[in-house]
């Protein structure tokens, strides 16, 4: 029985004091709406985790400092169709510019608008399309404008992606509502969230921001660093909680009451980090790596990743094969420290591999296994007490297809 | 002027002294060869290297053992279509009694035969294919049995890959020849090679075991430890090198005449590695990707690779698409430490990226570099003093398609 309920058609909207907007502003060659804004009535506290790419893009410079340097925002703005990565001074201007027209235009400051942008690589955003953007989306902020939101900063997704759940925090309700994109550049191998993935999360909860910061860290490793496609990372990923207190419930650092809503905030960044692989570019399956009883916390995540990203494995998925052998050559490069004659492989409940080699189960009833929608492979060294598991997609024609096509 | 010259249609039995077949003793259903011995007709003084898959294959534990207990030997004996890994100790039982039974064939001792496998991992070997296999290669081994051997070690490979050259060391003409198959599970992130990978060397120089191993080693790292893929390594890689002194030139721990055996080795191990990356599962395109004036050469290393892995830059090659924001995302990811302002980048001599932003190259010019069959990726850092090349190749449609389908 779990203490928080889902909203139907939940968003970042569903949380009180939370104004969005999804319009279309010219960055899509298709007409699609590629301009969002998200706006707290009130001054809300807030933290971010950013990726840790090396070259990263100019609104993550902006939100960087943001972080620093502001107590309390009100506003934010995200463009898909344009990474404004590395654009150099001028992208660094223009994000900063972004800012000041979106203060300007809701009558706040610019320390108090953060700014994500996500898309092409290595063009400058065309400042019309932004003002335009921020005009339109001033305009149509609305309390119900959560799903256009969360349509706007699409991408390669084939579906938004936007949840909200309540819980009871101190006999009051308390609110959580969020949308993220993501569908290509996701790959687990960070210490920050990352990969084209942009998570914007609202509550109505009241916690000051070094609360946020360590909650999100918490949560971010358990979620969204838990997921991979295609095991690139972008150069524009974020993730912003705001938080505006207006539910009147306040949360402090370790007490019972934050750990109910940290386990309710982790409800909606793992439902969310699903959704992105379940819209993972090109993806048929869904499938969960578990490795259990590794010598060590890194040799159980070492060997989960490298099965999640084997390009072997994936295509193997793809084809609805069992083949355990990639399985356990993934394992064997991995670099986890394991012994090959204790380890068992199981797809769902199903023996794969038994102390090493096969365990004997008819291939038909394996391929009756991974021809599902989902399944998991579990891995087990019978050799420690750590445990990891990752969530990951196959590879598929479609997969090639989007990412060959992407540019042109 | 290169030192050595090339031998046209060149293979294992361009060298004096060796005798090779390849038959069809019925591993693959398509009634393909599969099964190759090579002979030395005196005893040979060998070394090799292994893949560090924590799963090595059993045909690999053989190998290893015979480096540590033979002085020399006299034959090799491959089967493609069944990998006989994770076979646990009958796998391992099945290897050395196919050396015996070639050893019984031969006239010789099963510890003068090395054995080595490729294809399915899980599955036992059918001991009444190699016993055929043994029968009808013995009875085949001629001194052009060369090319029949390369082709009967392939498996997703579509060509053969055989070379050989001359070269005079202290007067004497001394022949280097080889075979390689491999064309997935082609990874470079390892100290010894790799990768579904198999590599037999032949020549006629004399040479003791530990000046061979030091030869091999120092060379896989310039030449298949270079090449990548699918970013995937196989539980069965395997280079040998056999060398029968026939020629009456002998080659000393550090002598001029050494190091010059050492570079056309070389060029004889960079020509099967840039066959192979030729002959990837798919492969439509080679790319060299350089990494220049890094701050060290783990960083070097660490930033080719990940270019040369990501699945992003790979599919946007195939389509043909200059995309250089994924390069520069992939640098970014790399962990290796650079300043992205400093960072240049050029697909062969044009500039991409100038001081980490666009370098201004009309994309009409980029496209016809990255349409090309084989092109490079300059990465500069302007940092540092170390460089680092990898050689890849893009993921197509067939290369899903190749591992899709491999099983069924």
């Amino acid at each position: 029985m779990s203490h928080f309920k889902w909203i139907e058609n939940g968003s970042i909207t569903s949380v009180p004091g939370f104004r969005a907007a999804g319009v279309t502003a010219g960055f899509k060659r298709n007409g699609s709406p590629d301009f969002a804004m998200i706006e707290s009535e009130v001054p809300a506290n807030f933290a971010g985790a950013f990726t840790s790419c090396t070259f990263a893009a100019a609104p993550v410079q902006i939100c960087r400092r943001r972080v620093l340097e502001s107590s309390t925002i009100r506003a934010a703005v995200i463009n898909s169709g344009n990474a404004n990565a590395c654009t150099g001074p001028e992208g660094l201007a223009n994000a900063e510019k972004s800012c000041q027209l979106t203060a300007a235009r809701l009558g706040i400051t610019s320390d108090e608008v953060v700014v994500s942008s996500t898309g092409r690589i290595g063009v400058q955003l065309p400042m019309d399309l932004i003002e335009r953007g921020i005009d339109l989306a001033a305009a149509a902020l609305s309390r119900d404008g959560g799903a256009a939101a969360a349509r706007a900063i699409m991408t390669t997704d084939t579906v938004p992606k936007a949840v909200a759940l309540t819980l009871e925090i101190g006999g009051r309700t308390v609110t959580i509502g969020a949308m993220t994109k993501g569908a290509g550049m996701i790959d687990p191998s960070m210490t920050v969230p990352h990969a084209t993935m942009l998570c914007y999360i609202a509550t109505d909860v009241k916690a000051d921001n070094a609360l946020l910061r360590e909650l999100i860290a918490a949560n971010v490793a358990d979620s969204f660093n838990r997921i991979t496609i295609d095991g690139d990372m972008s150069t524009n990923d974020t993730t912003i909680v705001m938080a505006n207190g207006l539910s009147g419930a306040e949360l402090t650092t370790g007490s019972e009451e934050t750990e109910k809503f940290r386990q309710a905030l982790l409800a909606v960044m793992q439902e969310l980090a699903r959704r992105m692989v379940m819209d993972g570019e090109g993806a048929t399956k869904f499938v969960t790596v578990n490795v259990r009883h590794a010598r060590s916390a890194a040799d159980a995540k070492l060997a989960a990743e490298a099965v999640a990203n084997s390009l072997l494995c994936k295509t193997a998925w793809f084809g609805g094969d069992p083949n355990w052998g990639r399985v356990v050559a993934a394992l064997g490069y991995s670099g986890a420290q394991f012994d090959p004659g204790k380890t068992d492989i199981c797809y769902d409940d199903m023996p794969v591999v038994r102390c090493g080699g096969d365990a004997g189960t008819p291939e038909s009833a394996l391929c009756g296994i991974v021809k599902q929608r989902e399944f998991s492979v579990n891995v087990d060294f019978n050799d420690g007490a750590f445990d990891y598991w990752v969530w990951t997609s196959d590879v598929s024609y479609e997969y090639v297809k989007i990412n060959a096509d992407y540019h042109t």
